[in-house]
């Protein structure tokens, strides 16, 4: 019998342009998360939520946003990896809370 | 008089094949759930935030994701709607807490 | 040396029709709000979170995402620029609690 269960996990969004897209999957793969969502052709301007940040998208690139889901102590290794590329490069990341769905196999 | 008031719900987030999109939207419809937002032309790879998953999306697949906003005893009737689909098929669903605008006519 | 931080922050997703997307934007703007990321070529159906809306998309809309990350006050005031626009056009907007990188430059 299986079952879907909810899990209590950190949901990471990363925004960059799409040209750095390989960089995130191989820090993503790094810290062993095999799984993601990549939405492609965005597009956008500046940096989020800080009026002078130094990371400024333009509104000519096209940025793309990976999405995975992982235990908060990932979510934190994840974003350690990142901050020398973000260091030079345009991008942010969002972390928020999320429940994913799992299934279980389970004995009644 | 309108107003823009704030409520709190749930936002159900569901990434499946794009060739499964209909069935998601009839399990929405079905919950009563009559809005939602798709996005188009994903990619992804995995199940996300689990390495043993047994959800795995190929690279080759061009995935979408249905985005709505419910009560949470929807959320959950959504969720055991989509169980019987999610034990055969690829797909993952985030449940997170939003708030939602909404117009509301009232007298001052 | 500089240092990746995280900062509480509130999420601001906009759903509106293509068409609209410049009125959006013009809010933002106006509200002091340079950074966001637009998601294009969205579908969708209805209001969310709501049977009796009276903010409809039909299925034939072409829709877009206005993402962006700001302090409450901001949304707050944000969500009242918009409401004159909600009151005659459709669209939802969703409010989210989220963490946010930024890059600090600081002294050890």
């Amino acid at each position: 019998m299986k079952d879907l269960k909810l899990y209590s996990m950190k949901k990471v969004e990363i925004i960059v342009r799409g040209e750095d897209i390989d960089f995130v999957i191989d820090i993503l793969e790094r810290a062993g998360i095999s799984g993601y969502t990549i939405f492609h052709n965005l597009s956008g301007k500046g940096s989020h939520g800080f009026h002078e940040g130094h990371l400024l998208f333009n509104e000519e690139d096209t940025l793309v946003m990976v999405v995975s889901v992982m235990p908060e102590e990932k979510a934190l290794s994840i974003l350690e990896g990142l901050t020398p590329f973000l260091n030079k490069h345009s991008g942010v990341v969002f972390i928020s809370d999320t429940m994913v769905s799992r299934l279980e196999k389970f004995k009644r």
